[in-house]
């Protein structure tokens, strides 16, 4: 690996951001070796890329550039923000094509850079679906016409082809469009903002990139344009829709359609980390703390309701009909990562790890062509996977995430190196030039709570390790070379310094054992109920799993009995189940009767049964069946 | 009062339907003397009809007609579904005109119909969208076009002004109407159904009162174009949204748009009152078992979700995002009553009484001029009540259905009469030509338990009163003439058979004490809670009424303290309030938390306090302030 490619930055690129307390490492710095993260990007190169370009060829988004470059004829197909897909999934193929040379996908990419090329107006305007069905309404359907939200996943597919590839053929686009957009929107000129955020966060990265701060102009200009109360909102829904009702800086609730409020948190995340501008800072923490205390479901989903898609009251959080959309759940991702390149703080990450392992990876099924859009907490037996979607927004949003995961593990700063996610991965870090830190994760995380730092190699100089210690781990103990040490843990992160040699050996334990989970008392639908988490790993019940004449919409779980872990290669690509002790509510004397008086009712027969519990983004893979998260307790009513 | 006027029928009329077990009395068969149910009538009459009229004119209803008349030009105005409120309003108008001559409201009723007469086209056809907006797509959308949905409120509006005023304008363009559909539609002609039914069941109407077979036959073809799943369903629906998934005589589930459902089981239940089909009866009682055991909110609210406005899953009844529109639960009671009226028997007046006197009453405010388009079970203080809405099928709907109240209250067959609802009230009945019986009802009803049924005229022949036990009931007594008697309950009415003079008088004892209901263990959301009922009346908590320092959503209640019940006159139009003891929780330990490892939490400190419960139906009148049905068990975690 040459010290050239060590500097070739990744998707978000904080390595000159002023205002990032810590900075992302290039691309190659870190290497996924094995374990539950490295095994879904084989299953993302192998698999999902290819079925994308399949389904993108099916759905109409090629064809559509096809007609707009003038290679076809024919009208316009699906809704009108299919570009993006297009540009989320070639983001996803940098991302393979940097880990991994595969000729077929580079001539699927290389097809439709050329059509995306061919498909730009002379003025540099792009959008299939404006320049074949409404040419003459460019622009005037801000609200939701997507037309910036499209251009806004363009830049940021371009930008990861010019860092990764060196492609600049896409970036020669963008910013011919991105020009094109500065030249009608801003301050002295047309007013609004797009409907759904995305353009913003893109905007930073096309300024990091080109060093063009006009980009970072306009995206700080959309970003003030909201919260005028312009915006139309959707069925029972106003500008809180579009997060438009009030200004960000004077926000106070997170609310709205949840994948627009976490896109545009992101986009403001990124204005932060260029300007550092308090105002915005303080409103993030504000609505961060919203979500966290009110919105947030167990599995690190957002967005209660499927009316407007959106956030719903404080503590409204049903298990069945929540929205939890997994572009959502990647969008808190993304403002959960910046949130912890900004500050430094553990609780950033914390979230993201609850969101990736549980509400994200949910989002697509062990064979890597079968999706959730919505991803429920509850389901009664229906619901199931599919290959593609309507609104495909999630698959390659999907695709994009899980080939970028090794950006997520770790940082560094003048005082040294931080590991927030912990997988088996080879790091490879210039704290100076020319001189690599070269560090060896070992691990079964999620499985097993014990991390490895071996270092390889080191610079000479003090630096400090700093490792996440999770909110939910409960005597953490490290080790130095098979010596207890004393790590301080500071905002989340034991913090190990002294001038580390090659051969140093550091061990994490994180005691990682299965617990019982409640939620707060004014949340509904999980009263009386608890769930089961090991690690950052939700686990929840599917019917499939359990002993015959169980139906595991009538069982209450024991939390005075021990719940049992078991190692399990040969189940759903290889998990940690847990085994629950409970009981199998009879219902004979319900039968016939949705509600009765109090007095009407004897307790309810029950007997024992075992109960086995999986993780949740394993669910889903077997057919449809019945999945619960929060059983209630043995003690219930 | 004449025989003639005795013999003019109500909104629905099965005194000569084949199939029917009861027999609906004719409209002025039933005056409601003093209480509830009064009041809601006088309100209506003096508040709501008026209200119903401005707002007509306001949001442009009357403006399309005219506009469809060439007496104005402009655009359509709102959406295309408006000319039904005008025909339900006119509907509502017709009760009121028939109860108490008003020449402001006639005069309102006369501008409408002189409207509605002048914008019917020359070949019958009569919807102002699609005249002035779409002209060439008439009968182009059948799915979402609700052509036919209007002209079905227009035939019901014709049918009431014909029978209770001897008004025959608006009847002579809904046979033209109705003629020139049939032109279209039928077995040799173009086949389909609108997506939203209503039609079915005023097509029968129309045939009862024209006594024109076809108007049957084409009842009958709708219904039977349905479930060919050819109908486009809405947002992730398919054609069961519109319940054509499966044919009627083969749904084993009740599904899609809550409305559009209520309104076919009405359709149906018509089709069979008339037709004695047996496959229909089977259906819709298959569908009504699927309703009430699984889908039925304790209010008798119904449509769990705002998603397509639908049923949910079995046992899937959220608190706070339920839908229970207005107009399902009206829906719901129109097709109870039809239900009750073929069989006779008591459950299907449970529902529509526990319908009544909830899930619809809670649809308009004490005011008149207010409504509520959803009615949840859980408010955390945002939801208020509106003056009308974009989408206004709600608030004439109530109107009408008030109007109309004393239709429910009792039937007749050749064994006797039969009281299904319970009010002070005057009823007349000629069993025999020129033979009056004349009953006197008095009672407090809800409020309290008490009936005493005066005997003022019989006909000196043997009859049975039949008086319906509510299920809700415990030990229910009856007496004649002050003597305890012991009436045989049958199909939930108890039988008292003899010769009837006049100044006998039944008292009948329902024993109505508050009690604590629970839901099925299935049910998420109301798991360890219990709601108070008091007879039919659902009680509910609302932040207004509690002590200091009290947040009804943070409290238990303790079920084994008793519940003690109080007449407030002064309070909401005079209710019975019921207080309950429970606890205030303090949530002191929660603070900053959303979810916690079990073993992080000790007992949540709490304090007693009493709770003060009043009628789910007045909630809502004070202003936006929290409200809850169901309330967490005092034992519970």
């Amino acid at each position: 690996m040459s010290a050239l490619l060590h500097q070739i930055p990744g998707p978000v690129d904080t390595s000159h951001s002023p205002f990032a307390r810590l900075h992302t490492l290039p691309f190659e710095s870190v290497t996924l070796a094995s374990g539950l993260l490295a095994d879904w990007q084989k299953t993302n190169l192998h698999a999902s890329l290819e079925h994308g370009f399949r389904m993108l060829e099916q759905a109409g988004n090629l064809h559509n550039f096809r007609v707009a470059a003038g290679r076809e004829t024919g009208e316009y197909r699906g809704r009108n923000f299919l570009d993006s897909d297009v540009y989320k999934w070639l983001e996803a193929v940098a991302y393979g094509l940097r880990s991994e040379p595969n000729a077929a996908l580079q001539a699927m990419a290389d097809q439709a850079i050329e059509l995306i090329m061919a498909a730009q107006q002379p003025d540099g305007y792009l959008n299939t679906y404006y320049q074949i069905a409404e040419p003459h309404k460019r622009w005037a359907d801000l609200d939701h016409g997507h037309e910036l939200y499209c251009a806004g996943h363009l830049f940021q597919a371009a930008v990861v082809f010019h860092r990764l590839l060196g492609d600049d053929r896409l970036l020669t686009v963008a910013t011919r469009f991105a020009d094109h957009i500065a030249s009608i929107f801003g301050p002295d000129r047309r007013h609004g903002a797009c409907g759904h955020p995305e353009v913003e966060m893109s905007l930073v990265e096309l300024y990091r990139v080109t060093g063009e701060q006009r980009y970072l102009e306009l995206a700080r200009f959309f970003i003030d344009q909201r919260g005028q109360g312009r915006m139309r909102g959707l069925g029972w829904y106003g500008p809180e829709y579009h997060q438009d009702r009030v200004p960000v800086r004077q926000a106070t609730e997170i609310e709205g359609h949840a994948v627009r409020a976490m896109y545009l948190m992101a986009g403001v995340s990124d204005l932060y980390l260029e300007t550092g501008e308090k105002a915005l800072l303080d409103a993030l923490e504000r609505l961060w703390q919203d979500m966290t205390r009110h919105k947030l479901h167990l599995t690190g989903g957002v967005g209660a309701r499927y009316e407007g898609e959106s956030f719903g009251d404080p503590y409204e959080l049903p298990n069945d009909q929540c929205y939890c959309e997994t572009c959502a759940a990647i969008g808190s991702m993304m403002w959960n990562w910046r949130m912890l390149l900004a500050t430094g703080e553990g609780r950033f990450a914390d979230v993201l790890e609850q969101t990736l392992y549980n509400g994200f990876l949910s989002g697509i099924a062990l064979d890597g062509t079968h999706f959730f859009y919505i991803n429920p907490l509850l389901s009664r037996g229906k619901y199931q996977r599919a290959e593609w979607y309507e609104v495909a927004c999630c698959p390659p949003n999907v695709m994009r995430t899980i080939g970028a995961l090794g950006h997520y593990l770790a940082t560094s700063t003048a005082e040294g190196i931080q590991l927030h996610l912990y997988s088996a991965a080879a790091l490879t870090v210039e704290r100076r030039a020319g001189q690599s830190v070269r560090l060896r994760l070992e691990t079964d995380y999620p499985w097993t709570g014990t991390v490895r730092v071996v270092v390889e190699a080191s610079d000479g100089a003090d630096w400090t390790l700093a490792l996440r210690i999770p909110a939910w781990s409960r005597g953490a103990t490290v080790a130095i070379n098979g010596a207890a040490v004393a790590a301080p843990v500071s905002q989340g992160y034991a913090q190990v310094r002294r001038a580390w040699r090659a051969g140093d050996v550091v061990e994490l334990d994180l005691q990682m054992v299965p617990r019982f989970v409640e939620a707060h008392p004014k949340v509904e639908p999980t009263r009386c109920s608890l769930a089961i988490q090991r690690g950052p790993v939700v686990y929840c019940l599917e019917q499939t799993d359990q002993e015959a004449g169980v139906d595991i919409l009538a069982v209450q779980v024991d939390e005075r009995a021990p719940l049992e872990s078991q190692w399990e290669p040969g189940l759903l690509g290889g998990v940690v189940t847990v085994m629950a002790a409970g009981y199998a509510l009879d219902l004979t004397p319900w039968e016939g009767h949705l509600y009765r008086s109090l007095g009407d009712r004897d307790t309810l027969p029950r007997r024992p049964v075992r109960l086995k519990a999986i993780p949740y983004y394993a669910w889903g893979n077997r057919g449809p069946t019945a999945m619960r998260v929060w059983i209630p307790r043995a003690g219930s009513a």
